[in-house]
């Protein structure tokens, strides 16, 4: 009994097949499973995010016919691997206890299938149920996270509340999901957290790349060091993609904009080059808020982000079975 | 310790003082008390109506100094009553059982404290915590709902909750805390609920204004029915008025805009004399989404709801005193 | 084969059936059949209307669900009868003659499968092909057109084109496919056509009520006239309803706004009330522009308006079989 | 030397001749001259009415080519009666003293040639000018103003000036250009202005209709009165329109819009009706703000106000000329 | 007979003079003659491009005198040159094949004329017409074509239609009117064409930068290539900017905005580049739809981006004239 | 007497403790002083920026508790020094002259108090005012004034005025407040000032970085050479950022808009090292027009510059008392 959509019409990621997360079978010839996680009470602002599943996966010019040739890597995200749609969890904004466990076991479930799962948010509280479920099947302990952000979401107790969108990697580390040290933060800024939660970051031996950081050494330096160092010790990689990490003026579509952030141009690069270079096992993309949305460009961001993952997945595989690899200013569309 | 703001800047309702609800004395000589309600946590759909109370507060283009001299009616509502704002109760959206219960502890002390609770939503959820503290403090069963809606809201389990936007009715009527009779809703339309909500409805003996109906017959037709048979047995009104009871056109700032609503002419007209005939004892408005907004047109309206009814209840409180009744048609702007 | 939809996610309008209007076994249960024409070549100025029916099938805050039980009349009109979505003809915009020979060629099959086509446009233009697939079924001047816009849309060469969405009508008058003395145009306004095409309209014997002699007149008075007369000397009738017909205020995402219309009330009202007194045998829904909207409210519009056509259609449906009317004013929610 | 637009491109109302107001020749064919007022140094909240002009001027989806039949009258503004356009008065926002100066010579100019000048604001500010050089030509005194508002613009110093869209009517009744008892206000509504500025009101006799005693009498009755009145011992009308006197449902783009105004069918039609039975010797329409509109709704309406006038103003001419009177249910689309 | 502006106000760009493309003699003096090409029937998706000629003559925030003095070359391109508007070439959007020959004709004309054409559009399917009728005059298959776009546009027939804003440049090929291997495409990216199009354009040998491989080799790098090797065998460049080459950030106001693009800056001074380097022969500048735009910005942009091409073509003429040569990083505006 | 807010609710820089300029003492303990120049009477196209300062004042979505520790600094700009908020002066748009007078004295009772005026904008007209009471406490001809911007804003009489928002520069050499050479301003582009005025500013020795020198030499290489030259012969720096520096796409909100501006992130970055680097003693950001924004981006980007240089200053302050040099590239967040 497919659950399909909280909200709206019933559609899939640019029209690729749809499976059951409650049936296994449905599924079970996938790379990757996208689940929709349309919840936004864990906000601590504007609200808004739960329709970020919809939009997520209707906004596109181009047919919705289930193939997306990517011009640079010349893989086909959505015909050269499986992914799936598997719909929403249903998530009540009114219940964030029930809705986070909800959603774990569906993730928890999907990853033990050894499929990927890929989430549509939904509020960046999802992180916490989503890497959990992950780490349940891959090891306890035992994935890094790579943290696109402007925020770095380690707070304690907000509004009464210790699961939230600001709360998230926290809880993450508390449990022993994810090691202190395997959490790669980038695109940090603004005034936020507090000293005592910084310090309580430094304690857990986080890694977090301030802009002003990134700037300065450039992204590309820390690009590397992040890919080189987060891969140690775990047996896979969570990647946590929270829209906010790139400027306003690109994504202005978001409860929490903060203005300085990063180009799509840089975000788009280095998703996919981490999913060609790192074994990505899970990941989400969260706080796309259409309310706040012009002409849908902060959807269609979020789209691209998702295909440019997928495409990265889908070139990792062919690269790890033909044993090429790819190299980005080689111009792959006028070669003869 | 007035807790104030939950988001943005800390404002009172168009600079009226502030007063603290944990503390009776700071609203001693108080008739009316303001309360922000920002929860959103219970919408089917859209949400957003979290920032509902800041933008109804903070609209306006006249000067925030807590002087409204109404045109019509020629009483200053908030100088010939005194009005006071207690702030936000904190209402974290992902927890509306707690969030609920904290609204009611409130809103039963500023009734118990013989004040009327003026409640700014928030969605429709917190008619139900809202009436309830109203009930407790007037009388179980003691009160009668107007209630200005294109929606029912006597919905029962949604995603799971028996609490959410589309169910205080029904829950208020279950516990008890006002009679399926006394119930009057105006402006209903569209295609919810289903048979059998209808049929509970019908078996409540709730009385429902179809847009339909009120065509037919006349809005004044149907206003003064309901001002005629609303105070029959009870002690007291509680109105509630729901922004999208008015046409989506001047008031699309709202989750679930439902076209063909009343005009905003004749909610404000009808507000002001519901509360100049009745013994208003509790309001809320609810279902205001700004980021749905236009220009701000649809907090205006709720703004100007609001001073209708405390214009009303001035205008109530004056005539009570000296015996006068007011005469709408007679052109109080230009006696000589 | 079914052709799907032109233009993003391949949805039926509010969740019904999908049929293929190339296979009549798909429908041939059906009493409505909707279709898309999502096309917008023929516009005179702003463009847009493409897009018009996915947004008319896709909007909505109730669930995609295939069921809208009717508060007035107590139908549920995708249950009551039957209602299948065929998807969208392909239209290239940049093509109006293919177009509208592709779309006529549909309308008239469906029609000649004994069931009401439901067309979502779109620009104007589509009247000319919908009218004339079911004048063709019906009978060549046999059907008669129930115009609700606020231009008239009987202009000659515009742009070089003797096709565009403001000269449907005059074609099918041209054409014999409906007689000139059997179109009714309500709501016609502002300062268009010119002279020369006035004439031309009352040597058809056209009957066209502008706003003014409806305000003058009383709306209610206009439409019962057009309910009496209309139906004299033909088989059936066919609705197009213009979403410009309403003021702006109330429907801003259209091309063509022209201040100074009816309310979406009256609007809603009338087309239901026609649709029980009157056979209707085809519609179309016309000049919804989502690119001009805002929070959907157009949309949402146009869609209500489908349902009160679908629900009319039901209720005479029902009647017809018991020999039960209608009476707007009886309060069916309050009946015990 | 014709000053032409002070901001954006040197365009004439939807493509009437140009004329330039210093020079008496270029006009002297002229019934009517129309001059923009790109002024908005004088609004006690938003700004932006500086862009009224270009945005009244140039709105409209029918092309630019100086004619407008009529619908309901068919009268063509455009070509029957003789429209120029004298571009903008360079009115510096920053300087309110010089520009209203300014503006009034060149209306006063334009009202001894024995035009009728057509002000496109501009904020309310300008009514000032206005009214006060068609008084000098008229007569002093010797005009009545009927005048379309959500405020009454009686208020004296604010902001530390004497001068502002707050206050023109009180300036004009002070210098004695208009006599209080004939002012005739319709569409008051708010909480605005306070007890003081009401009584100086009604010791100068001025007469105004708040929308609940409109509601309450009848619009049509309250015109009949205003039409009847205002013409008494004067020796013409002129016709001030803040766009505010719509509901902002309608007219958004404004800049201190008020809830639970006319409907823009109201407004059109009783623009009209003065313009044929009354002598309007002048005439503004104020206070549109493109910055708040939304897909040009409310220049699209400003643009009608002002057509609506010329309309009517071309069918008094005809009508004085020929002795016909206008009957408004007479359906003139349809005689044969 | 000059045919003037299809919508809207006949407005030229910035105020400078005007010239009649069927009168060879109006514009025989100037060196740059702008047309619109308000067409937007190719589009595959939104529409809107039609409207893109008037935003683009008609934004600005500096007086429309004809007068643009470039601050970083100290040009002014309305007066070193001469620049004349010819207006719209009237381009129904329902007729692809009629409108596009209509505009080939009239560009053809103005290239023989040895002016150069600068096309405002519309949508990309103009660029079929502009660089064929310019190839015509020049010299077929004797022009290098400049592409910036987010797209290749070598479709083949979509929608049923060989003709279409994803086909030009294939169009183009096919015909002969320019070489696949003179053309240069900078800045595609995304997921289209498909593999069979890519197969097809390496046997053209056209040469297209992809967004990662500029990124990786810098884009100063694959520019000074781009006008190295476009020169080379051919009479002349024609210039064809698509808005969506930049990111969706800075340029909202397009039909099929793809993320990850050019920033404007890079933009402007590449285009002025180009335009001081190399003899362009012709431009265009395609797919401003303003429906989609904010605050004008894109408009804006693109006014700018025919500014810069201006300036530059202007400095090259004196440049030739002098034997100067420009450097950038000289500060024009401190030497003293 | 505190003046509060001339428009809207009467709220502090993000919650800090307010202060009365006309007392002294109010703000004796102040590192900072904040004011409101809420004008936008000098605009020479759109209005609008008067909404200014409330709308830098209030966005925020962080709570309003008066403490932002900035995360790369590690300082918290409200709590580490004293920054206190004496709401607007009164500055009615109608009249320049005594709004300047207004404000002049204001800033200059502030900085003769020592304290650090920083002035929320209103247009740029402010900053004459602004720098001329800076200088009167600071050193006739002794201050260096850092100008962010688009434009030059060197103009001379406009619109008939002297003052206005495109001379206060002209205005500050003029009297010499401010020699030329002491001006140093980044990031102008476009087509404006014309020769003469370039003549001027040339003969004046002003300093001007256009973006294409920017690009061409390095914005890090340009802010430096800035930084080293602007301090020589000084006693402090006066920073003005027009918002319009940064690019259109991440400041949308504003009055004129010119493409190809700097990133957010050069500029939140730059005025932070100006403020480290530099002693400032005074500062204003302008030119925010909340009608043009969208989701609040520019305001909030306004906001974090005003942060930014408050972080600043505060890190200054500390660096100077413990002679300590912040390392940008050093990564405060996770040291251990």
């Amino acid at each position: 009994m497919r659950y399909g959509a909280m909200f709206g019409p019933n559609i899939t990621f640019l029209g690729i097949p749809e499976c059951d997360y409650s049936d296994s079978k449905s599924y079970q010839d996938a790379d990757v499973v996208i689940i929709g996680a349309p919840f936004d009470g864990g906000t601590s602002h504007r609200s808004g995010a739960r329709l970020g599943p919809s939009a997520i996966r209707g906004t596109d010019y181009l047919p919705h016919d289930g193939s997306r040739p990517h011009l640079a890597t010349r893989m086909d995200a959505l015909k050269d691997i499986v992914v799936k749609d598997a719909g929403d969890v249903e998530m009540f904004s009114g219940d964030i206890t029930k809705s986070c466990d909800a959603l774990e076991k569906v993730i928890e479930k999907i990853a033990k299938d050894k499929k990927i799962p890929l989430i549509l948010g939904g509020d960046h509280t999802v992180t916490w149920p989503n890497a959990t479920g992950v780490a349940k099947a891959i090891g306890w302990g035992k994935i890094a996270v790579l943290h696109f952000d402007a925020h770095a979401d380690t707070g304690d107790i907000t509004f009464g509340s210790l699961i939230g969108h600001g709360q998230p990697m926290r809880r993450l580390i508390e449990s022993g999901a994810v090691k202190g040290n395997k959490f790669f933060q980038i695109g940090l800024r603004g005034y936020w957290p507090p000293e005592d939660v910084l310090k309580w970051m430094a304690q857990q031996e986080m890694r977090s790349y301030e802009m002003s950081e990134i700037v300065s050494r450039g992204f590309d330096v820390v690009l590397d060091e992040v890919i080189k160092e987060s891969i140690k010790d775990v047996e896979g990689i969570f990647l946590s993609v929270d829209i906010d990490v790139v400027d306003p003026g690109s994504a202005p579509g978001t409860g929490t904009p903060e203005p300085g952030g990063l180009t799509s141009r840089q975000l788009l690069d280095a998703v996919r080059k981490i999913s060609v270079e790192l074994p990505v096992v899970g990941m989400d993309i969260v706080e796309v808020a259409p309310a706040y949305d012009h002409a849908e460009i902060t959807a269609l961001l979020a789209n691209r982000i998702v295909l440019e993952v997928l495409s990265g997945i889908a070139l990792r595989k062919k690269n790890l079975q033909t044993g090429q690899v790819f190299n980005y200013s080689q111009s792959l569309l006028n070669d003869r």
